[in-house]
């Protein structure tokens, strides 16, 4: 089979790890395009994605050129912290998000990606990928990033954290979002 | 004295009325100009209106315009909700802050307003005010908005809320960002 190549824009060493291991699996090189998306305020990660994207298609030549956006999206927070994941992250921590669920008992989640892909063409496709799960009452594992410790996907009693790359490359909201691209790469 | 007009970007009534309030004390008069400004991700409020202002400047034809971004930066959780404050009103809202601060003796928090003024000249003034406080134990009073009701300006026992507007427009972060707007305006 014939090897193809797409350029992956992201400043999350992680994040490249994780597209190239799902998109190995077709065949599909991923080339890291280190450099820094343009973000938007808004309450979906789809929207976040989608102008990231439009912005992306002016500023870098390389095609297809792929991009994402993902959040965790608690239920009993209002879907928060949702886009704002990262910065959630970087200022109340996983205890923050477990100290907001202290005393909650409905702890259902999900993570939800939005893959952006610029075709040769310029045209953008966005597909997204969600997994449902529920909130951990502490963190486990160590493998993974972000809030994977205390994630629990539905169907398994680790946390995303302690179940690692080859659970998440098959069932994770990033697996599921560009296993969806690679249709579209493949068809091109 | 001469009243000179200027143009106000927001879709927050309670904002518009506070700038009002603040440059009619220089006889400015402020005409509300409804519309979405285009708030990017950033970890400062700063940076949120110079891009707004950017690119409102190239959909906007009224002139001098005006727009402003802000948020309530809470020492203890590094700097959150800062710039997305809206968001995490509108998620967690007032008690969902407070949890966060639960058994936290440390309830210094400061209120940041930058204001952005487009000139006739399409040049771009930025300025910042900033009122230091600390959060309250419980929402208090119902006047003002957002996290008004867990705000205690420094020098003060009372909320924000429970203030009101005759204390805000002389002390609070969007008056002292607009007043150093004012004289840039009157010195147009």
């Amino acid at each position: 089979m014939v090897s193809k190549k797409v350029y992956f824009l992201t400043s999350n060493p992680h994040k490249a790890k994780e597209v190239s291991d799902v998109l190995s699996q077709f065949s599909i090189e991923v080339v890291p395009l280190k450099g820094e998306k343009l973000e938007i305020q808004a309450d979906s990660v789809e929207e976040v994605a989608r102008f990231a994207a439009e912005e992306a298609k002016k500023r870098f030549k390389e095609r297809p050129l792929l991009l994402e956006d993902s959040g965790l999206f608690v239920d009993a927070l209002k879907g928060f912290p949702g886009p704002y994941s990262n910065y959630v992250y970087r200022t109340l921590g996983l205890e923050g998000l477990l100290k907001l669920m202290e005393g909650v008992e409905d702890r259902r989640a999900r993570f939800v990606c939005a893959a952006a892909l610029v075709k040769e063409d310029d045209k953008i496709v966005i597909e997204v990928g969600e997994v449902e799960g529920e909130i951990a009452y502490e963190p486990r594992g160590d493998k993974g990033f972000g809030f994977d410790p205390i994630f629990v996907p539905l169907g398994y009693e680790k946390t995303f954290a302690e179940l690692g790359e080859e659970v998440k490359k098959r069932i994770s909201h990033r697996a599921r979002a560009f296993m969806k691209i690679a249709k579209h790469l493949s068809g091109e």
